[in-house]
């Protein structure tokens, strides 16, 4: 633990997010880089300068219908009782939609109102008025006139205007290089096999898809390890050729944290350390006055810092708007506690629950990349406040659209994996709905049905008095609540083993005898209960387990714990033979779906019991070990 | 005017858009084509598939801080009176975050709670509960779980869990194809020169952008003439080898419009004319099995159309959800008559005018591309409405986002060239604000600011008796409204002339004797009004003047109108240099902006005031022929 210059033990700051924002952009002077491109490349594109039209649109004056043209002052006369009659070349000529209208021609009449008397010569009973019918030169755009500023990103309908004005080509912004430097003895490439210890380098790829989407154009450099000089050298050769240079990770304030010591030496930290939680251990600063930021290594404050830090800079070349997300207001479903001093950023779940827009928190921890994949929204809890209440009005930055979450139906309670399938055929079935799921266990489930947090509940819950599932829980909790239960699978738990125990265990007495550390389920999961269940049946003490605390939160991570310890757990069987665990048979539950009966009997409700009866259903999910379906089943109003 | 098999008269149904939508989405088997692409380059593809994680993320437990592994029993006692130590390799291991901890360690204790004593000693004065601080496997995906179903259009955040999971490839739809067939003997490359009656194809290119953008792979035809055959080639070519083709035009009832008869020749036709305008002419069919779409000329018909049936049908394909409109609800500041029977897509633009969100129609003219690109959203008139009153509150689909609306500045009145130096050098100074402006003339301009419609007017209007600009009009019209008026620029208005006239022409009586035709602008417009003054003051009658009623509605109409013809018009210098018409001095007159004293002091206005009175301003402005800008102006309250 001997520390070297690039060891030292420093301390971040909490500098305002804001603060440290204005700051960059106020240091970063933008050199631009134009192209010129032909216009039916250039979607995307910003423009570098004013656009004007090189011509007018239309061109000349053009017919507006299909009909004769005409000199309307001779027409003036024509009535009902007095027919006129034009005569071709003097009086009139035959046009189409978009056919010159030349002098003296001022006037079109269309062919509905003209009767052909023979070739030469027409009859009109109504009169022309003069420029009927008629585009006017420039109705669309005038020659010289100013289409688009500079800063413009073109869309789809600026190019018809781009083209039709005479701008075949148009000189856009070359959109600013931004480089991105992974670092980190730990990273491998996505191709390579992975020790314990090492992690797949997908970081560098995820900001580079950003960066493109953003406008930029990322150039992803190669994996730097964690030494001084290495780090050094890439920076130094990047800050030349960049307009913005990101390095991740070893921007926090640990024994190899070295980027910071390596700024502050060959160039400028502007900051280190902003208010925020998570996403804290930033680097703002410069290197030949290139722009350099170092972006924590964890992926959901690396993505988080990008778009505060990035995006704006980015923005700032391209002359762009900085385009903010649609906010709304929700209704938070559960409790959030933050700490004073640091902007805290939670990603949310959102439902329309009974009418009202509902927000569920999801894992904060900063490693979790699925939670950001699985978030419709982002909870800002400002830096002064320390936290939201259940029940209080939140204002929600939304990642989707608000139109595609109110058609979402969300799901919670315990996780089965027949839900997975149920929402590939909905996807299937039709174009519109979505299913939003969230993992709490049953008890949480039916709490959340309870509080409107959800649509639905998945709950397997054994009573130990009646030895029956779910429905005396719902009686109890839920019997003011006009519920619907929807019984959706059955499906077989029972003891999850390495195979290294298989001579071991027998059964659950064995857990004691042998001393086998055990995988427990957290609080509240319909495992656990069955667990309590069956050491009560036996007369052991929850003490005597080893492992009686180690939660999980699904079957699958139990399983994947069994298989790396020799230990055993409760579940299902796919997760057993998932993690390539043995599969020993305990009991047959039931794992129903909970909902109000006005969801029941709402659009969504009535799709999703249409799905759940049928054969394709009942196919896909009697695939996995241990899983029936009946197709019969009616629901359970309570 | 013979007509053979192709030119038969036929028309056009009027069914509702939803129902023809319906029943071609009905048609449409989408034959799937996948492929598998590498994760890092499926951005924006769609899933062919159920997306399942290879491995657990982390795949093992990884220390989530930098300190100690420990076993966290053996820490139980520690406390601030009774300090422990721990030995190396015995009781704790070195850990760095992202390290595994391996059996017996259990737990880690963050570097900042430990206390080195010694090279293998270390004390510690809190006990470490068991799994604190470490990322148990699978925190954040496990093996086997259903990270995405199939139809899940890859975001950039997507391509972490893919990598991390163990995804490298991705098997995705390949977009669905289609064959866009752009058909009129009067089209042209946009790289050809263009006689009157000729016109630059750029629909296609417009509606290969559209379709790139919707998740489509586009696939342009050259331009087909007008011939039956020619075009039943294309089809049925095109028709072997797409998902969807598309014809534009030709899909009318005019007597070029042959395409709805070779549909039903060689394939069938579903429907043939929506109860909508514009976009009435659409032919919805099939040939071999795949959907011909027919699609109107023009362009503003063309692109919507192609929004409400080519973007379902590729969703359809990619299994996507339909993603719709934002949709929000805004005051009318202009009526709007509409037929019974059709429904009426209106382009309209929005501005938040005294924290008030205002709608203002476009132009309705389907010929108008411009009107596609100004518009910030769309108002769509139900079929069984016959129109909207000023003031009412409409529903508006977004073309923005609301907040890029918010903040843009609503310019209206009478249009002058300086408004777009003002908008290109507002760009430079700030990446949020933009200007939205429409030209109605400077009477229209001051009602707008009466009515609280925008939030400036630019004006230049003569008073008849005191011979000053503006303030007698603001001073009679807006007398109550606490209104400023802010010196814009000066500038010449003069005599347009084309070089044909410029021996008959010197002034104003010569109109009259030598029957120079007129082109004369709108009612209200400022130049119109100093038009009338100078016929008055010339004691000549409107009726005396040839072209008396011909208007046009900006400067560079007139002067691109007057160059095409051998007229004579009034307006500003640049307008006459831009189409290269002579220019013959009349009056200086002063063209100002008028606003609320509210949004003169708000943020945007000063931020407005400084530019106009900024050198840059003045330079870029006086570059102007005949243009003046004084840059000591000060706002005038009314």
């Amino acid at each position: 633990m001997i520390k070297n210059k690039y060891e030292r033990k420093i301390y971040l700051s909490d500098i305002p997010r804001e603060k440290a924002l204005e700051q960059i952009l106020s240091q970063y002077k933008p050199k631009l880089r134009t192209v010129t491109k032909n216009a039916t490349e250039s979607i995307g594109n910003v423009t570098a300068e004013p656009i004007y039209a090189k011509r007018s649109v239309p061109h000349y004056h053009a017919s507006a219908m299909d009909g004769i043209a005409v000199i309307a002052e001779r027409t003036f006369e024509a009535n009902d009782n007095n027919p006129l009659r034009l005569i071709k070349g003097e009086d009139y000529c035959i046009v189409d939609t978009g056919n010159e209208i030349k002098s003296p021609y001022d006037s079109v009449i269309m062919i509905e109102n003209v009767q052909e008397i023979d070739e030469n010569i027409v009859e009109i009973i109504e009169p022309a008025t003069p420029w009927q019918h008629i585009r006017p030169i420039g109705e669309d755009m005038v020659q010289g006139e100013m289409l688009f500023t500079q800063g413009h990103k073109i869309r789809p309908v600026d190019l018809g205007v781009l083209l039709s004005s005479g701008n075949q080509s148009v000189k856009v912004v070359m959109p600013p290089k931004v480089t991105i430097i992974p670092t980190g003895n730990e990273l491998v490439y996505p191709s390579e096999t992975i020790e314990p210890g090492k992690i797949v380098e997908f970081n560098g790829s995820v900001m580079a898809a950003f960066v493109s989407e953003w406008g930029g154009q990322p150039l992803l450099h190669e994996i730097v390890k964690d030494s001084p000089d290495s780090i050094k050298e890439a920076l130094i050769n990047a800050s030349r050729d960049s307009d913005v240079v990101i390095i991740n990770a070893g921007s926090s304030a640990g024994s190899k944290d070295y980027t910071v010591h390596i700024i502050s030496e060959i160039g400028k930290v502007f900051t280190h350390g902003v208010a925020t939680r998570p996403g804290k251990p930033v680097i703002l600063g410069e290197i030949n006055g290139t722009i350099v930021v170092g972006l924590p290594g964890y992926p959901v404050s690396a993505y988080l810092a990008l778009e505060w830090f990035i995006k704006p800079l980015i923005n700032k070349y391209n002359n762009n708007n900085h385009c903010n997300r649609h906010k709304i207001s929700a209704k938070l479903g559960r409790r959030i506690v933050s700490t004073m001093g640091s902007e805290d950023f939670v990603r949310v779940t959102l439902g329309n629950i009974n009418g009202e827009l509902i927000a569920n928190p999801l894992t904060r921890a900063a490693g979790v990349t699925m939670s950001l994949v699985k978030a419709d929204g982002l909870l800002v809890v400002p830096s002064n406040v320390v936290g939201f209440e259940q029940g209080d009005y939140v204002e929600i930055e939304l990642y989707k659209s608000i139109e595609d979450i109110e058609k979402s139906i969300t799901i919670t309670g315990s996780h089965d994996l027949a839900i997975d399938i149920l929402h590939s055929i909905l996807k299937n079935t039709n174009t519109e709905q979505t299913i939003t799921s969230t993992h709490v266990g049953s008890m949480a489930g039916i709490m959340a049905i309870k509080k409107g947090e959800a649509h639905i509940a998945g709950i397997h819950l054994l009573d130990p008095e009646t030895k029956t599932y779910n429905i005396p829980y719902v009686k109890k909790h839920l019997k003011d609540n006009n519920i619907v239960i929807l019984p959706f699978v059955k499906r077989m738990q029972g003891w999850i083993t390495s195979s290294n125990n298989l001579n071991e265990y027998r059964n659950v007495s064995d857990l004691v005898k042998n001393k086998i550390p055990f995988v427990n389920r957290q609080k509240g999961a319909g495992t656990r209960i069955l667990f309590d269940l069956i050491l009560r049946d036996n007369n052991i003490k929850p003490s005597e387990i080893l492992g009686y605390n180690r939660e999980m939160f699904t079957h699958l991570s139990v399983a994947a714990e069994v298989a790396q310890t020799n230990s055993v757990g409760l579940g299902i069987a796919p997760a057993a033979e998932a993690m390539g665990c043995s599969f020993i048979p305990v009991a047959e539950e039931s794992y129903d779906l909970l909902m109000t009966k006005e969801f029941f009997e709402s659009h969504s409700g009535q799709t999703l019991y249409k799905i759940i009866t049928s054969l394709e259903f009942k196919q896909e999910v009697e695939k996995i070990s241990g899983y029936k379906v009946d197709t019969n089943i009616e629901p359970i109003y309570i």
